[in-house]
């Protein structure tokens, strides 16, 4: 058994962990631009990266490493992400790492970077955060920041885990991400501190799997970036650790990071579960809740706050999964939208659907009454506001 | 060889058909909402339907025809779609039937339907059109008119053949679609009727090839309907046929209802062709086609008119096809936006750029680079508008 503790102040919390950003003039905000976390002894390191073919340089660097390489530095960057920028991608990160170890000694240093795709890095203003820095600051608030693109909040979270030998240890963890938010590897930069002296093995283990419970089931927009990145750093300070605690605690970190990331979805105001029960398999189950976290019709029907579920049973039956529609039966929370038996919506069922359209956060569930299969994904909906930010983004 | 005029006039123009639109109160416009086509003589009729599995009543009461059935008439209605309405859905179909036949006398009527999923059909107000009908009228204007919901205008073609042995036939067609558009059977209604002496087996054959080139190959918003129905119905009565001029006629009719139905797109003011060559097969060409004719995040990119080829070659990498970005070019229009010598937009191609995206239609070509595959899939922009139009849609 064991205690968890949610802890204020994301990544400061981690013993032996530093951090701190400032704006180098690439931001118009006063927000940071340019971050770092660094390690007072080297950390293992596992990471999860973007399905897109076209990685960014970032992923590209790091790639080159040693597959047990340890680490005790990233450098973070907002406003470019240094993608298709080629080889010279890679080599405009390796000239700021040799202009780094002059301000610090970094141990095989990674970068992360989050902004527009296409064009080099501004080496000159990146490297000009260094004499800006204080390398031994704990400025979990400012480094959430700098990573932020259209995020309108910062995310960060904190757990600390005590252990029943009276030893403890702590996570933490920073994220960003509004955008670009798709289940085939959720579009964020999401980085986690801990102090645990968790196995490496464990380390790849459990992040895969909180990463398919969390960042893989949201939808924003469908759309995948280059840069997507997810990573977990460990230093084993605490000297403390247990793998079924470390597993739940990470799990809560990324699943509650996940929901941030869709509460602040741009333009979206409501959170929306799309459970899937009843499907033929787990497969058909994920197939036709992805669909439906990511139709433009659901998600314009839920701006509308219009209890429309022929758009729910439409996208079902278009994601081509095995279903039935003398079987299937729909529900908001828990009343009763649709089944064989009751296909029209009374008034008095609709007027109780239209207030829990209303609410913030609700659930929609489908029963396809087939088999076993069941997977919930999470959306938003889609507002004016939506294409009001990605129209324009870049300007 | 033979020739190939347009007419104005739509339906009106095919020899022994006739056809009337009447507004019976279920629009609140003066448009009419339910229609009617027939022909004088049985005809052969050739349909393809939507993929969606919840396929909708009048569809499952098509095919309970035996498969080589002659009709001579279609009964359309728009404003609910008698979709999700089961058994009773089919039933309310042969009522109506039923009724119908007391004014005209329909050899295997057929049904079409467009609107809301999930009611049943209003009979009584759909039978109330039989005493309005003008029987006799070639009225394809008000016939268009009656089955548009969200278009914004009317969609209708007609072409007339004349072949060098002196005779001559007519297709015309009228289309209705503006949302709920996808690639696989964009989501729509479409009859075309004819005087054609065509073979059923060149129906089929035509009608499949016709419908692969055209109205698979748009997105407005990536979701699939229940009703989709294109369908060809030929009475013979000219005499006259070719199977060279009638697929030439029958693919440029398509064609450009499908092109009518983008620039009708919801909330759409730019029609875009994405074009993607150098693929490894066909197969790949088309998935990377169709999802950036798909992309919130290049729909977005191209409503605020922003040159942001990042979004073009990240939608391509997510697509899951193989490429390679130092193989890869990106042209709008003539103007080359990337290469791997070429990454970076400097200022004077960037200005081109921002011209090409300031028209009302243009071509993003992708080459891959890697082999042969090529496909163009046909998308539009995604505005404010269209999040208006759906979220507001059923109320």
């Amino acid at each position: 058994m064991f205690n968890l503790f949610s802890l204020k102040g994301g990544l400061s919390n981690v013993e032996g962990f530093y951090c701190d950003g400032v704006n180098v003039g690439m931001k118009s905000s006063e927000d940071g631009d340019v971050a770092f976390i660094r390690s007072d002894v080297p950390c293992e390191v596992t990471a999860r990266f973007t399905s897109n073919k076209f990685q960014a340089a970032p992923i590209k660097h790091y790639q080159k490493y040693p597959k047990d390489f340890k680490t005790d530095f990233i450098l973070m960057n907002a406003k470019n992400a240094n993608a298709m920028t080629g080889e010279q991608g890679i080599k405009d990160i390796e000239s700021i790492f040799d202009e780094l170890k002059k301000y610090y000694k970094a141990q095989n240093p990674i970068m992360s970077s989050t902004g527009v795709i296409g064009y080099r890095l501004n080496q000159e203003k990146i490297c000009s955060a260094f004499e800006k820095f204080d390398f031994n600051a704990k400025n979990s608030d400012k480094t959430a920041r700098a990573i932020m693109t259209t995020d309108s909040f910062k995310k960060e979270l904190c757990f600390k885990i005590e252990l029943d030998d009276g030893s403890s240890f702590t996570i933490g963890a920073i994220c960003k991400g509004a955008g670009m938010i798709n289940p085939a590897m959720a579009t964020m930069l999401c980085f986690i501190t801990t102090d645990a002296e968790i196995p490496k093995a464990d380390m790849e283990e459990l992040l895969s799997e909180a990463t398919e419970g969390s960042f893989n089931r949201i939808s924003v927009d469908g759309d995948t970036s280059t840069n997507d990145t997810i990573m977990l750093l460990a230093n084993g300070l605490s000297k403390s650790y247990n793998k079924e605690a470390f597993r739940e605690a990470l799990n809560k970190i990324t699943f509650e990071l996940a929901m941030m990331i869709l509460k602040d979805g741009e333009g979206a105001n409501k959170l929306v579960a799309f459970e899937v029960n009843g499907a033929i398999s787990e497969e058909e189950a994920r197939k036709a809740s992805i669909a439906l976290s990511n139709s433009l019709l659901v998600k314009t029907a839920l701006f509308g706050e219009d209890p429309n579920w022929g758009r729910i049973a439409s996208t079902i039956g278009a994601s081509g999964v095995e279903c039935d529609d003398t079987k299937l039966t729909i529900h908001y929370d828990n009343l009763l939208i649709y089944s064989n038996e009751q296909r029209e919506l009374d008034q008095e069922r609709e007027k109780k659907a239209y207030k829990i359209m209303k609410n913030d956060s609700f659930k929609v569930t489908c029963n396809l009454g087939l088999g076993d299969g069941s997977y919930t994904s999470y959306g938003c909906d889609l507002s004016y506001d939506y294409v009001k930010i990605n129209a324009e983004y870049r300007t």
